[in-house]
């Protein structure tokens, strides 16, 4: 690890820049439980943004939240074949219900007599006891549709973690929607989708490509999944966000009926999507540089963050009384400010630690600058800065710079992501380009099978990221098999 | 349980009708998972309010949110030795990290050989994985303090549950904060406190008595537990939070030093605090009646429901078009208003659904009322209505009704408590008071011993509740051993 605040660089170890960014900037830690992850207050502060913005973003779209246990009976798992299959195995069991003081000394043992009937999975996802639920709920076609969404942490023993990206423990939301019709529960998927990429794109400032996956990237009891890929700056995608057409295999595991509107017994449609602290990964390393962290200012604890700079106390009153003033009236335009007046440290230090933490705006203020009436204002995306005067409207100044940068990154980020996105026509093409340092997105026809689809990942580590939604009709042949294909889909290597 | 929507009365069967208003009003269910419930999306909206309220009121107060692991490690647990006698016995334990196919036939079992080398807890609070976390983060008084807050799920394995009293898993906040001195540690906890308090008496309309808990009933590992309790309509007590001083407890147990002004090494001083879904219990007891539920406008999803009153599809449509006026000018005003327009379900059986809902102020409009320029305002609480006329201020006539409906239940809720709290000095009034049907709070005096609240509570099930901050000191003798006593402490029998 680079010592002091000094990140190792992308190009020297993208790996490690990531994971010193996460821990420098506050944001997350490994904790003593393997695989589970500490969200540190600047980090969670961060999270808690997304959370809201999504939030609002269900309820505009006739959404409710409810909560469900974090318990699910063993057995309740395999009501649906290809959902055991999925979810199944890698889980934490819940054995007994009590500890005793150990009898040979100190400390506390697991209590034998206090064995459960049946163990209980803490819930990797919540379809199954969510589904059954559902049976109690639904009756005739007036109960329906549910629009029901969960805040929750699951868990998932992963072997190999890393922060944010695959951890035991994850936080996220789950959406699970109960439908008449396939079509309403299909439409219900895409617009979630929809949200998802919108909420990608406006607050997050990073840009990802709709598509459907392929039969054997579904979710485990899908009969679609559609999902929103970023493209990572070392050339990776990662998937930020998944929206499931389930049709009736919940219903029909669960026996979720409704009497239709003459009076017919049909199951039940469903849907079920989710976004999780994942994106908390996606966003760092969209966005962020060898000085650390870049936030958009949508998502950023600190849009803008003040530094006074003085020697003497008296320069030192006069400065946080502009500063304090000036805060006052950017707070009343909405902008979210702090001051940085700790006296212990130099302001270059601060202006280290604050561009680390990735503050979309820095306003620094000495003794001369307050005789001329001026400010330096320090942008982090461009690491530029500029001295400018304070005039009476010095908050829509700042207001649109941030909204100068909030656009800036995304276009940054999206320009990365064409010159990084190839459309490759043969095997030699497409093998050569995964060889770069920046593999990227990679556009190939593909024969349509999971014979191919295996092959292709066995032999060049590539996967079908999606086929995409705004992709157009082209005669071509599989990159790998040479059969004819009617489209292209996404190829990349991927977190 | 009474058919249809008619409830139970509380004279009847009090604990009855509890459990029908929690399912009839929508708030929650019990779920297959033992102990634990579901709760229902209109529950949870309540409980969402909650939560953005004390969100604000901990931000308020310089508190950051963060997010700790759900799973502690047994020998965690056994650090620290009051909290293990408290915390350790009753829990949920992760032994296996993997299911297999069951090789003799269908579903899954767990794989033996997938056993983890240390039992995981799911956290039934988490003062020890916090404080673990915390000596990394400690080094110079520089670092302190630290105020942070978390929202979790925790859960404690109850054999007698009750749906939000007192459930296996539940909802929750945990404050953990860390301090230089003790004395601000101190003035910490009585602070979260006091925000308990404040927003059980604003925004929950709950009046509560704050006062110390008896070293007995204090949280395993404080020094001193502060309490606020609410006096149910059964009259019996509901702990509705609590914040503990924990001295330097932890600090020691998980090895927490700082280096002080002095540059001397020092334990850190703690505090935790915390309330929980358990809250909706209280607010469900204090104000309901054998209608349903009543809820205080600062908590309420919906403040105000509108129903339209019609026979015909050209009277709807009249009144409809009046309705959206009203409803457009409530909403600008800030007023949460749902019009009610199913039209599949007579005026009547609305009235009902709404009032058992707790809906606080309903509107209804029918023709005969558009000609006269008049509307229908029923109040939940009191259960009166009257005709008004419809005003360009109606919108802050709504609000005026609002805010006397939230004084009102405080109020009523308020001289219920003082009815029911009852001065004793002799054990023969002590166990007569317990005898009643409304059993109530008992001031008493008490000799200070652990000895006599055992016994006490053995021959009369009443317990301390608190030693009432606002109390005056008064010689007494206790109302049970006759030793002197300096001043009355509050028992009651409690849930």
């Amino acid at each position: 690890m680079a010592k002091g605040n000094k990140l190792t660089s992308r190009a020297e170890n993208y790996s490690e820049w990531y994971n010193e960014i996460v821990k420098k900037a506050d944001l997350a830690e490994n904790s003593e439980v393997r695989g589970c992850m500490v969200i540190k207050p600047y980090g969670y502060a961060i999270w808690e943004r997304m959370q809201r913005t999504l939030d609002d973003m269900f309820k505009e779209t006739g959404h409710v939240n409810a909560y469900f246990p974090l318990f699910i009976p063993k057995s309740f798992l395999s009501k649906e074949a290809d959902h055991v299959e999925g979810f199944a195995k890698e889980c934490a069991v819940v054995t007994h219900y009590r500890l005793k003081n150990d009898p040979d000394g100190k400390g506390v043992v697991v209590d034998p007599e206090a064995k459960l009937e049946e163990e209980l999975i803490v819930r990797p996802t919540s379809e199954t006891i969510i589904w059954s639920t559902y049976r109690n709920w639904i009756q005739s076609y007036r109960d329906l549709p549910i629009l029901v969404n969960q805040w929750a942490n699951v868990v998932r023993w992963e072997l190999r973690t890393r922060m944010f990206l695959r951890t035991a423990e994850f936080l996220w939301q789950e959406g699970h929607t109960a439908h008449a019709t396939k079509e309403e529960a299909v439409e219900e998927s895409i617009k979630m989708l929809n949200v998802y990429a919108e909420f990608a794109e406006k607050t997050m400032a990073v840009p990802v490509v709709k598509g459907a996956k392929s039969e054997r990237e579904r979710f485990a009891g899908a009969l679609d999944t559609y999902t929103i890929e970023g493209l990572m700056q070392d050339g990776k995608a990662l998937q930020c966000g998944t929206s499931h057409f389930l049709g009736q295999n919940f219903a029909k595991a669960f026996d979720v009926k409704f009497a239709n509107q003459n009076n017919q017994e049909e199951y039940v449609w469903a849907t079920s999507w989710g976004v999780s602290t994942r994106l908390m990964g996606a966003l760092i390393m969209t966005h962020s540089d060898d000085s650390g962290l870049v936030l958009p200012p949508a998502l950023a604890p600190h849009q803008v963050v003040m530094i006074p700079i003085y020697r003497k106390d008296e320069e030192r009153a006069l400065v946080m009384e502009k500063m304090n003033e000036i805060a006052t009236s950017l707070k009343a335009a909405g902008i979210r400010v702090k001051i940085d007046d700790d006296d212990t440290k130099r302001a270059g230090w601060k202006f280290a630690e604050w561009e680390l933490k990735g503050v979309p705006v820095r306003l620094a203020l000495g003794p001369r600058d307050l005789e001329n009436g001026k400010i330096e204002v320090a942008r982090r995306d461009t690491q530029t800065k500029e001295v400018v005067d304070i005039t009476d409207h010095f908050d829509q100044t700042i207001k649109e710079l941030l909204d100068n940068v909030q656009e800036g990154i995304y276009e940054k980020a999206l320009k990365f992501r064409e010159d990084n996105t190839r459309k490759v026509d043969t095997w030699e093409e497409f093998t050569a380009a995964l060889e770069d340092d920046i593999p990227g997105f990679l556009l190939a026809h593909w024969d349509g099978t999971t014979e191919t689809e295996e092959k292709i990942q066995n032999e060049s580590k590539a996967t079908i990221r999606c086929i995409p939604m705004d992709g157009e009709e082209e005669d071509g042949k599989c990159v790998y098999s040479g059969k004819p294909s009617k489209r292209r889909v996404l190829f990349a290597k991927a977190y």
